[in-house]
């Protein structure tokens, strides 16, 4: 999206748009020749498209597969080619990390140093979670680098992820991983001339020295190995690029993440999809636009079941009649990408978009893979769905005379 | 459109391309379920459909509704978001004024200022026209300014516009204009740092004060406001771009002021909508290119009266056969934008486009929003559609070997 268009023609207004996104919602054909969502019993979504715009996103490329990052980029209109979040980023924000513009994140592996100085196992024979937990705490307390503020949190068994804080910090860095075994650790280093790239390496590389030192007791996590540098990606915010005072629900932690880099309020979510479904009812009244995130959707399509990825969004179906009791100007059903039972992963294909205003130009009776094929909007970019849902809320002045 | 593509491929042919543009065609369903162009009775539109590619051209960017200066920018090939076209501008084009290269356009209010020096009404009573003429002649005939000649125009009631003539003028400059009453106008400010926006600047301030002067035993029309700045946007003509000798029909002087910037011939139109289409066959062996404006499909979409819309395009659509008796080798049929009666404005929906030419893909029996979202041309982007016609046109060579 033209962030700077949107900036120039948003308008705040007491219109209200619920973006709900079932993660990895688009399929392909199962052995009964139907997708997991045409397989899926949903007469509310159905008697909904038949009043919507029906259209397939394309998240990042064609033949791209996002990951979440991306893919969730791309829906709030940032361009997921241009704003990178990365992997260190993605990671802090797993943990539930509050992630701020001056903080540089790094993927930590525990890992297992022989007498030599070579890695001889990266993963430190995939010690438990506790354990991991126990040296990042470790860590945590016990690493002090000059200038700036450390933060060591566990994701699980042998990885964790660390966070370092202050000014003039860079992630243009290279991973300390050597990526084989046998091998020394490399230092990290800078990737550009910047002296900001060539702090962080010191920083980095005093981290590592620091963390063998503490280590050094230890079996077999006797040292890290660092990788997925990566800075806050400072996005422009919702607020101020769309004049949205807008909230998120959420039940992981990494989509809570994503959506607090767009500067959106993040809601206390209630158990499992119902809940979230509640809380949107709760906290309607505060917030003009909501991002209602559904987890399970992707689960189910990466380990392959078509059958529970279908009753997913059947739970997700029945839950509809309540969003539109709410009576929002705007709402739209979608995925962040593909994640056909079919390929266990996510996928490239375009993604079932549909959007409900008074607005619309209906085509077909059901929401589909294949009914949106043939939907009004075509095949766009996945960026240019916030720029639709403004407009159907006209939230946007014309342009030009 | 790639329009340096389109002047390294472009060759000029004895074929003939007609553009129909219907002001705000795109609509949405009315109460009968219909848009207005469903809806109305278009047997020849219809039939012609059955033989062309159909699709749906998106004005500006996802949820944008342009005005009229960016719809038609779009359709001429210019990318609407790099070209613009500004208000003083569009109002110099709009009263018939023949904006050369080296003007600058602003929009001009007469106002009432107080004995303080303050802005008490912003729009001096809304003065008859006549009297608005008559003060626009004033300035006309007594402003001095060194070294350009300046223009003054009536438009209407209290508004009027300023053309400043000269070398070496930018548009990049502040209004006057407070924009509430109880405040002292603004002095005109660069907004850059060329000399150009400097020296234009102080013109602009100039004006105002000889304005002042002029107006001041006037009441209530004592002074002006100044706003919508913009130099002539200077776009590359068609004949150079697509070497086409081209010509406009259009009834509204707005319309063809922008077939003016694009390089076109203006035709002298005959009465109504039958007058326009009369043009057209008297000109037919003069020109390779017609760009024929029907304007009051807008003004009823406007009026929010989808039957009146309806019948606007019956009324076209009678005129079809004439067209086709032509035998044009390309008869193309849009809008610049939607006017859905049910928004009563200009809106971001795809617009209707329907293609005949020897060359195409049908895929339906009728012209229509919904049969066009399922045409061969799919969702695309306004500013390719001159590329289209060019093509099947047989005007543009091979790309590579």
């Amino acid at each position: 999206m033209n962030l700077d268009l949107m900036r120039e023609l948003s308008v705040s207004t007491d219109s209200k748009i619920v973006l709900l996104v079932m993660d990895g919602l688009g399929g392909l054909p199962n052995s009964d020749g139907k997708t997991e969502l045409e397989a899926a019993n949903t007469p509310h979504l159905d008697s909904l498209a038949a009043a919507s715009d029906l259209g397939l996103s394309r998240p990042v490329a064609a033949g791209v597969s996002p990951g979440s990052g991306p893919g969730h980029l791309g829906l709030f209109g940032y361009n997921p080619l241009r704003y990178e979040v990365g992997r260190g980023v993605l990671s802090a924000l797993g943990v539930g990390f509050e992630l701020g513009e001056n903080d540089l994140a790094a993927r930590l592996n525990f890992a297992t140093k022989d007498s030599s100085g070579k890695i001889s196992d990266r993963r430190a024979g995939r010690i438990p979670s506790e354990k991991g937990a126990e040296l990042a705490k470790l860590l945590d307390e016990n690493i002090n680098l000059d200038g700036v503020e450390t933060f060591v949190l566990p994701e699980k068994e042998y990885r964790a992820v660390a966070i370092l804080r202050g000014q003039g910090l860079s992630g243009s860095l290279t991973d300390s991983d050597p990526q084989r075994v046998g091998l020394e650790p490399l230092p990290v280093k800078p990737t550009d001339d910047s002296p900001e790239a060539e702090k962080s390496a010191s920083l980095a590389n005093a981290f590592i020295e620091q963390a063998d030192d503490i280590l050094k007791e230890e079996h077999p996590a006797n040292t890290v190995l660092m990788r997925g540098f990566g800075m806050h990606p400072a996005l422009p915010s919702f607020d101020e690029t769309y004049r949205l005072n807008a909230a998120a629900i959420a039940s992981y932690p990494m989509y809570k993440g994503l959506a607090r880099l767009a500067g959106m309020k993040l809601l206390k979510e209630g158990e499992g999809i119902a809940g979230e479904f509640e809380t949107l009812k709760e906290n309607w009244g505060s917030y003009d636009f909501f991002f209602l995130h559904v987890k399970p959707t992707d689960s189910a399509g990466e380990d392959g079941d078509h059958r529970r990825k279908s009753s997913v969004i059947e739970e997700v179906d029945a839950q509809i009649p309540g969003i539109m009791d709410l009576e929002p100007d705007v709402l739209a059903v979608t995925g962040d990408h593909g994640t056909p039972a079919k390929l266990k992963s996510h996928s490239w294909h375009g993604v079932p978009f549909m959007l409900h205003s008074p607005y619309t130009l209906p085509t077909a009776e059901s929401f589909g893979e294949r009914t949106c094929a043939g939907g009004s909007l075509g095949v766009f970019p996945a960026e240019e769905i916030m720029g639709l849902l403004m407009g159907h809320a006209l939230k946007l002045k014309r342009y030009g005379a």
